[in-house]
């Protein structure tokens, strides 16, 4: 990709006032690439670029910068201004900014819009994060099904500056009930004279708006999508999400996953990680910090009540760490694979005995390679004859307790998440390093008590 | 969305030969949930199915299939069957489809289709996987810069039943060097004399062929894209890459990193949990069970050669556990928040610096808070006078020593995904499980010693 324009050059042109050469270059750049250019600039800078700008292209660049980037920008405009720009935005990016900028503020703007907008922006606001409403527009196409498909490209082509797609367009009854949808490719392919409702597929995929965000992005993957519509529930159609939302949704939900796994807490804003400060990253992670050093604690108490034993068997304290470890690493990478499973809608809780079959195959596999060769380094390399009891039964004692830890380890590792996933909590949250402490605890029980049954004290 | 069919409606149908009314149902019903249904059958009665109906739509439901569902319907088909279905096929479709099949059915079929599509199929074929060629298609429209707005769209109509996506037109020059993008949007606004060199954007977001297939899917999501171009090293188009696609690849490389994060090794392939068999989790999963194993005997040697500190002090044994625990802990938490930036592109290695004067500030923040709970347990509920030394010099070197091993495990986890990505490795390999079992040792080692220093022997 061409990067026709730099930072320095947009100075040059404000301060020479050349603002017919700005709007050429920034006509030919594409507005994601502006806006990556223009977040260099201070904020009245970039309102001093943005306002030389047609409404729409400057509205168009100001939807691709960041949201507190756009709070900063907005924060000293007039009323008429911030009208001004917000009527041009999309419907979804338009409430987004408007949850972000101080309530009176809100109050002020909303009387300088036009009613329609006005209450659009209230109903797309009252949907709760996390859902599906919380995510739509209200940018769309609708056809009635007894249009010809002429009528119906002629009133996407009046519709179509205002709508975020056109490429797919839905047909509704008189009550907005979702009847089906048209492609735009369709009704290009189609005769003039051929109707809407003849055209249209009835087989819509759609989803409810207080559906999950994530369940309606990973509808949009499967059926592989333009747009989702969105339907309350009478089944009128309210708003569609489109692709390019959809991909975020997974982004954030994937990352979200992954923090949770690592038990970092809190919800992962749009804010990235230089731009979060020092004691918001603090106040994410020390939750879970403190309450797994507790746990860590029991560990210890176990560990010190079995002393006696550790001072008769020094060789106990050498395999210690290997199959606490061990444990927390087997039942961690099955906990990760639930998990990953039953976020892409490959397992659900029904599946839990199917599941710790193969994790119980999987875990003797794993327990019988580990038995071996800690058998083996006991045996070889084990201490002197120092010992009340024979070397090889130091080795079997210990080749056992790890192979009931591995096994053990292994389906705790699977059934917490589906567990989880049955109470209607998440699975990401139960996986490692939460996992990791609660197998430390069983391992150390499991490894003292198989020992004991071995070696006399 | 209804579900106009079911499996025992398809087999009754099928029994009874009615294959008019089957055809009408599948008609009606979405490709890809058809697909779904058909799973639930045998691969003959699946080829039973799709050999009744149209070749478009046969193929269309057929390229929703499982990819080892696809090879197993295929594989009892003549050279003539397959090379309709497969004529029918999207073209990136048709190539993984190719290279699931046996060789040696590969060269049966490649004679039996026309020239153009083999050449293709070869084209496509040979780029390596996890590049933005081997996840791009043929299937697009291309459109001279002098041609109308008029003419372009009568192009798009005649080449459309053929192209995945008729939404994009690239405009190439006599050499296919791309020139920029109209889309059917902009074409259907403009005026039918409109030239498309006037009315095309020439900013055109592209990758190379050789591309990461990730960098490109990142930059279809930046850009909200519905497909982006590929271009061979001269500039040449030569495919595209579609956002359906795209999501694919990201929820692909999502759960590589994951799994690369919690220890599975291996490529995640397109099968899922429960269709892999337990000895493949086990050959995923073995490899660095087995090398965390041996560097946990590491931490036991060190816990070993220190045992007359923990014979003198057994107060030590009860903190160890913990200390090594929250070292994990903290290290995970900071390599997670590294991998995933440095995966959406928010930082780079050059941010190192940045990045660990951040870390160190977060450190120092949770190493106080774990530094105090741990002296006032050891203060409060430390053991009776039996040892050496007066209490709170004891409560003061663990305390000390904790503090050493978050902060030194915080930066080592922030540090360790930012090195691998210098030297162009994969950051979430050095991520937890790995990155644990690092910090034990390194955890031991600096509590042993710390203590040494206030604690007489």
């Amino acid at each position: 990709m061409a990067n026709p324009i730099l930072e320095p050059e947009i100075r040059e042109l404000l301060a020479s006032q050349d603002y017919d050469t700005l709007r050429g270059l920034v006509e030919s750049t594409h507005p994601e690439t502006m806006a990556d250019l223009l977040a260099a600039l201070k904020p009245d800078e970039i309102w001093q670029v943005l306002s030389r700008l047609p409404s729409e292209t400057s509205a168009d660049i100001f939807t691709h910068l960041e949201d507190d980037l756009q709070v900063a920008v907005v924060n000293p405009l007039g009323r008429g201004e911030l009208a001004e720009l917000v009527t041009h935005m999309p419907a979804d990016e338009r409430v987004d900014l408007l949850k972000n900028i101080p309530e009176e503020k809100q109050h002020t703007l909303l009387p300088a819009l036009a009613r329609a907008e006005r209450e659009d922006i209230r109903r797309l606001a009252s949907y709760e994060e996390g859902t599906a409403g919380s995510v739509m527009t209200s940018d769309y196409a609708t056809l009635a099904p007894e249009m010809t498909a002429r009528e119906a490209i002629d009133r996407l082509r009046i519709a179509a500056p205002d709508k975020e797609t056109i490429y797919y367009a839905y047909v509704v009854d008189e009550n907005r009930k979702l009847l089906g949808y048209v492609s735009l490719r369709d009704l290009i392919l189609a005769r003039p004279g051929d109707r809407v409702d003849e055209l249209m597929e009835q087989d819509t995929v759609y989803v409810e708006v207080n559906a999950d965000q994530e369940e309606a992005a990973r509808q949009i993957s499967k059926f592989d999508l333009l747009a989702l519509p969105v339907v309350d529930p009478s089944g009128a159609l309210c708003g569609i999400i489109t692709h390019d939302d959809a991909m975020d949704v997974l982004t954030q939900e994937n990352t979200e996953d992954l923090e949770k796994i690592m038990a970092i807490g809190g919800t992962h804003e749009a804010a990235d990680y230089m731009r979060t400060p020092a004691l918001a990253h603090f106040r994410r992670r020390a939750g879970w910090v403190f309450a797994l050093a507790i746990l860590g604690l029991v560990s210890g108490a176990i560990v010190e009540g079995f002393e006696e034993m550790l001072t008769a068997y020094t060789i106990l304290v050498v395999f210690m760490p290997m199959l606490v470890d061990t444990g927390g690493n087997t039942g961690s990478q099955s906990a990760t694979l639930v998990v990953r499973a039953l976020a892409l809608g490959e397992l659900t809780p029904g599946d839990t005995a199917r599941v710790l079959f193969k994790e119980f195959k999987v875990s003797i596999m794993l327990a019988l390679m580990l038995a071996i060769i800690c058998f083996g380094r006991v045996w070889f390399f084990g201490p002197g004859d120092d010992m009340a009891v024979s070397l090889h039964v130091v080795a079997i004692a210990i080749a056992v307790a790890l192979g009931i830890q591995v096994i053990s380890a292994t389906l705790i590792g699977a059934i917490l998440p589906l567990g989880a996933s049955a109470l209607k909590l998440d699975p990401a949250v139960v996986a490692s390093p939460a996992l990791t402490t609660a197998v430390d605890i069983t391992g150390l029980i499991i490894y003292f008590n198989v020992v004991r049954l071995f070696l006399p004290l």
